[in-house]
C-alpha cells in the first residue's frame, strides 16, 4: 500500500496512475490530493491525471527511471544502509572545497564511479565534496542547472540508491558532501509543474526561464516545495550542506524571503539532528544581507559564492579584460579583494554599467568561498579553457597559493588540482530538436558579440563535447601534473597546519603591491605570501630580515637580507623568524 | 543664455529645439547631453530632437504649458517671493494629515482655488495637507498617478508659480504640506522617457505599466532622476515631505536599494537646510524593513500607509468581506489593528493566498498612518462611494473617534470631515481613443468579477464622473455634516490637548472587546474609547468605577457605577478619575 500525495491547485480533476490504472484522488482545500493504492509501494511506478490529460511526472517525483517525460517511480528511504553514524562536517574555518561534476569526474561519470576517486581527494586535503547539480534534467548528460525533477538523482548518473552509495563512501573517508541546487528556475523541458500549479510568477523573469513563485498567490506551497527539497537532501541522502545557485534570480519581495526561512528551516534540523549543515547561496549582488544576522536584518546563510576575487585574480594573472573582466585587473583590486572579498562594495561598475555592492561589514573571511576556477568560470569560455590553458605554471601556482592562503573557504574545481589538460565545456543533450537548435545557436551567438566564429564554438548537443570535458586520470601521474598536484598538496597542508593561514579575520590581512613591477604580498600573522605578476624577474623588498621561505614556486627563489628575488612569474610563502 | 542638459543614452545625436530652431547638443561619456542657447531663459519652450525624430518633452521638463506632448518650458526657480522662512512642519507625534485632490477639491480645482481653503482646515486642526500627485499627466483632470512629466506641476491645475503659492499659503498659516508623488511607473500617455535611456527594466512588471530601472544597467541615472525630483519638491517647492506611492511595486535587488539611497537624500537635506522632511511610502508588503533603522537593515523611512488598520476599521464597520476585505471582518483584527498596525504580521492571508507581512517590532505607532478613508479605498470602489454612503452616523463618528484616538498618525480624506455627500470616482481624461476604450473597459471588467453591470460603472472618461467628484462646500453648514464636522473638530482638539492619545508607544494601547456584544474597548493611559457597533444598546463592563465622559456621539450614553449605557452604534472617549 502507498498513499499518493499531490499539490495541484489548477486541474478540477487528479488521478494517480499506477500499473495502467487511473486511482482517483480527494482534495483538501489547500490544493492537496491523496489517494491510498493498495497494489502500490516502493518500486511502483506512477504519474498523475490531470484533467484527462497525463499521466505526467510528480513533480516531487523521487525517481525518473526513464527520463522527464515519463513515469516517476515511488523510493523508499529507509532502505539504505547507512554507516555514517556520528559523522560530522568539519567547519568552514577548516574546509577546503572540491567542486565536481559527476558526468565528467570519472570516465563512467556516475555515483559509483566516483567513489574510486575518493581517496585521491582525501589525499590532497579536501575536506567538503560539492556536487553539481543533480537533479533529473532532460537527455543523459548536461551540467544539471537545467533539472526538472528536482528531488530525483538524475537517473544517468546511478539514481537515489547509487547517489546515497556516493554519500555514504565520502562520509566513511571523512569527507562532508554539499550539493549544489537551483531553485531559481526550473529546465526548458520535462517541466511540467505548470501544469499543476502556480509554481512560476509572471511579475518577474530570469535569464534562463519562467522566475519561481516566492511571493505570489499560493507561493506558501512553492516555498515549501522547496523548503523540503532542501530538507530531503540533508535528511534522506546525509548531505552536509546545499549550495544554491544563482539567489539573485531569485525574486522575492516578501517581509520575510524565502531564503529565510529555508537558513531557518535548515538551521532548526541542524539543531535537532546534532549535525553541522551548511547554506551556501552563490550570489552575484555583493550584498552582505545574505549573510548578516536577523538582528542586522540579514538571512543569516553561512557562507557565500563571490566572483569579485576569482575576477580580480583571473584578470591580473590573464590580462583580460572584456566581458565580466571588464572594471578588474588592476593589482590593488586583487589587493582589496584579498581583504574586502568584495572589489565591488559601492563603487561603479564598467561591466554592470551602475554602482554595485555594499561593504561586508563585520563578516569574517570564511563567509566567502575563494576560488580561481569553478564550473561557470571555465565552462562559460567559449571553448571551456582552463586556467592551465590560458597562463603559464608560475601563475597557475601562484593562483593556488592566493586561493589556498587567503582568508577564506578555498575551493577548486576538479582536475584544477593538477592543471587538467582537458577543457570543461558547455554540453546539454537534450532531444527535442528545436530546443536543441536553440541552445546551439544561443551558445553561437552569446560568443559572436566578442568575436568568436560559428566554427569555433564547441557544438553544445554533440556527445564529443561532453566527451572531451571529462577528466583524464591518466595524465596526472605526468609532468607537469604531478608537480601542480604536489605543489596543491603542500598548500593544503600548510594551511591545515599553520593556524595564521586559516585565519578567518579579514582585518588581519595585510597587503602591500608595486602595480608597475608587478608583485604582490599578503602578510597573514607570521606567514608571508610573495607573488610576481611579471615576465621580469625582481628583487622583491620584504621590509624585514630574513623570513624563511616556506614553500617554493621555483628553485631559485632565495631571500637575501630584506629582499626576496623572485623569478618572472613566481610565488613563494615565507614565515617570519 | 539657458544652458539645456539631457540624459540620452539611446540616440545617436540629440538637438535642442528652441523657438522652432535646433541647436546641436554635445555628449559626455555618462551619456549627458549639454547646448548653451543665447536666445533662451526663463519661459523658453523647447524640446528636444533624438536622431532626426521630435521635439519631444524634456524628460526633467519643469513644465509643459500645452500639456504632456507639447514643448517643455523653461522655469527659474528663483523668481518666487517666499515668505515661510523659519517655518518648521511639526513631527509626526503632533501631526493629523489631511489628503486632498487638487481638482476636486474646490469647484476651481486649481492651486489657487485651494488657498481659499485652508482656513476651514486650520480650524479643524489639520497639521500637514497632503496633496495627491501633481506631476503633469495626460488630459486637463485625473488622479494624478499616470503622471509622465514627474517634474513639472500639472497645467490645468495651475503650473510652477501656482503650487508655490499654495505651498507658501499653507506655511503662512502654520500648516505643513506634504506631496504625494509615483515612483513605481509613469502613466501610458506622454510617456517619451524610453526613447532617451533605458528608464525602465523588462525583468519586472507592475500592473501599470513597465516597472522602472532601478538595479540594471544605468540605474544610477535613473535613480538620481527621482531622487533629484524628490530633492526638487522638497527644496524648490518648499513641500515638507513626500509620500511614495505603491513602494511594493518599485522593484530593487540592489545591494543598496534606491528607498534606501532616497531617504539618506533626503535626511542630508534636511540637516543641511534644519527643515524637518519627511518620507512616507505606501506600502502593501506588512514589511517594517522600510521603517526599521540601517543597523537592523532598514531603510528608516519616517512612516508608512499601511492599510490593514483600516481594512480592519471598515470591514467591522461595514460588514463588507469581499475583494480585499477578505480575510478581515472580527472584533479581534481591529483591536490587534490598534496596537500592532499590521494584522498580518506572518499568518496566512486569505485575499492573498499566502502567508503575509512580518511584525512591527521596535516601531512607533507614529511610523504608522492610521486612516478609515483615503482616496484608494474610496475611489476604488465601483462607485466611489465614501464610508458616509455606506453606515450610518454612529458608525461614521466611530470610525473618527478610533482613528484621531489611534497611537498612529491620524489621516483624513478630504470632506471625510463633514461626511461629504459627493463620491470621489475614478475619473480620466485620455484624448487618445483607444487609451480612453481601454481604460473605460478595464473599469467595467474589473467590477464584473464583482457582480457589477457596466451600467453602473461611472464611465471614467465622462467629465461628469470628474465633476461628481468634486466637494460641495455648501452642504457643511447643513446637518449631519455640521454636526460631523464638529465632532471632528473635537476630537483632534482632545487629541491634540491629551499627552495620552498622542503617545505612540504601540504596547501602552490596552483594548478589549465583546465580538458577540459588538462592543470594543480602547484605553491609552487614563483615556477609554468605548465603542459599540451593534443596532442593539448595550450595557458595557469598564472594569473600573465612574470615569467621566469627554466626547460621546449620543446624548443618551452615560456611566452608571463601573459600565456604561450605549445605544446602537455608538462611542464615547471617557477619562479615568
Amino acid at each position: 500500500m502507498h498513499t499518493f500525495r499531490v499539490w495541484a491547485t489548477l486541474p478540477k480533476q487528479v488521478e494517480v496512475q499506477v500499473s495502467g490504472r487511473n486511482h482517483a484522488m480527494q482534495r483538501d482545500q489547500h490544493g492537496w490530493w491523496k489517494a491510498e493504492v493498495a497494489s502500490a509501494g516502493p518500486g511502483s511506478d506512477y504519474g498523475f491525471v490531470l484533467d484527462g490529460e497525463g499521466p505526467f511526472p510528480d513533480p516531487r517525483s523521487p525517481c525518473q527511471p526513464n527520463g522527464v517525460h515519463a513515469l516517476s517511480r515511488v523510493v523508499a528511504h529507509d532502505g539504505f544502509k547507512w554507516s555514517d553514524a556520528g559523522f560530522r562536517a568539519p567547519p568552514l574555518a577548516a574546509a577546503v572545497i572540491y567542486e565536481l561534476h559527476i558526468g565528467t569526474f570519472t570516465p563512467e561519470g556516475t555515483f559509483e564511479s566516483a567513489i574510486g576517486k575518493l581517496d585521491h581527494l582525501v589525499q590532497l586535503g579536501i575536506t567538503q565534496v560539492e556536487l553539481m547539480p543533480v537533479a533529473e534534467f532532460s537527455g543523459q548528460h548536461g551540467w544539471g542547472y537545467d533539472g526538472v525533477d528536482v528531488f530525483a538523482p538524475h537517473q544517468a548518473y546511478g539514481g537515489p540508491e547509487a547517489l546515497k552509495k556516493l554519500v555514504n563512501a565520502c562520509h566513511a573517508r571523512g569527507l562532508a558532501v554539499l550539493l549544489d541546487v537551483v531553485y531559481n528556475h526550473l529546465g526548458p523541458s520535462g517541466n511540467y509543474l505548470a501544469k499543476y500549479a502556480p509554481y512560476f510568477n509572471d511579475r518577474y523573469h530570469t535569464p534562463w526561464g519562467w522566475a519561481l513563485n516566492f511571493d505570489g498567490p499560493h507561493s506558501d506551497e512553492v516555498r515549501r516545495f522547496f523548503c523540503d527539497n532542501a530538507l530531503m537532501w540533508l535528511r534522506d541522502y546525509h548531505f552536509d550542506g546545499l549550495r544554491l545557485d544563482a539567489v539573485h534570480a531569485i525574486f522575492d519581495m516578501s517581509a520575510r524571503p524565502f531564503l529565510e526561512q529555508l537558513g531557518d528551516e535548515v538551521r532548526a534540523l541542524s539543531r535537532q539532528t546534532g549535525r553541522p549543515l551548511l547554506i551556501i547561496p552563490e550570489s552575484d549582488l555583493n550584498d552582505p544581507r545574505l549573510l548578516w544576522p536577523p538582528e542586522h536584518g540579514g538571512f543569516s546563510l553561512d557562507a557565500q559564492w563571490s566572483d569579485d576575487f576569482h575576477h580580480a585574480l583571473h584578470a591580473v594573472l590573464t590580462g583580460e579584460r572584456t566581458g565580466y573582466y571588464r572594471g578588474f585587473g588592476k593589482m590593488a583590486d586583487l589587493a582589496k579583494a584579498l581583504h574586502n572579498a568584495y572589489v565591488y562594495d559601492g563603487q561603479f561598475s564598467e561591466a554592470r554599467h551602475r554602482c554595485h555592492g555594499r561593504p561586508p561589514t563585520g563578516l569574517d573571511g570564511h563567509r566567502f568561498l575563494g576560488y580561481a576556477q569553478t564550473h561557470d568560470q571555465v565552462g562559460n569560455r567559449a571553448q571551456g579553457e582552463r586556467l592551465s590553458q590560458l597562463v603559464n605554471l608560475g601563475r597557475l601556482k601562484t593562483a593556488a597559493a592566493l586561493v589556498l592562503a587567503s582568508p577564506f573557504v578555498p575551493m577548486l574545481f576538479q582536475g584544477e588540482e593538477w592543471g587538467a589538460s582537458t577543457p570543461f565545456q558547455y554540453f546539454t543533450d537534450h532531444p527535442e530538436p528545436d530546443l536543441a537548435k536553440a541552445v546551439r545557436e544561443g551558445r553561437r551567438k552569446e560568443f559572436a558579440a566578442f568575436g568568436w566564429k560559428a566554427e569555433d564554438i564547441p557544438d553544445p548537443q554533440s556527445p564529443e563535447t561532453f566527451q572531451r570535458s571529462k577528466l583524464n586520470w591518466e595524465e596526472l601521474v605526468r609532468e607537469p601534473h604531478a608537480g601542480l598536484l604536489d605543489w596543491h598538496r603542500q598548500l593544503i597542508k600548510l594551511r591545515q597546519s599553520e593556524p595564521a593561514l586559516s585565519d578567518g579575520r579579514r582585518e588581519a590581512v595585510q597587503t602591500r603591491f608595486d602595480a608597475g613591477a608587478g608583485w604582490l604580498m599578503v602578510e597573514r600573522g607570521p606567514i608571508i605570501v610573495v607573488c610576481l605578476v611579471s615576465d621580469r624577474a625582481q628583487h622583491v623588498p620584504l621590509g624585514e630580515e630574513g623570513p624563511i621561505i616556506l614553500l617554493a614556486s621555483d628553485t631559485s627563489i632565495r631571500v637575501d637580507g630584506s629582499s626576496i628575488t623572485m623569478p618572472p612569474d613566481s610565488v613563494a610563502i615565507l614565515r617570519r623568524r
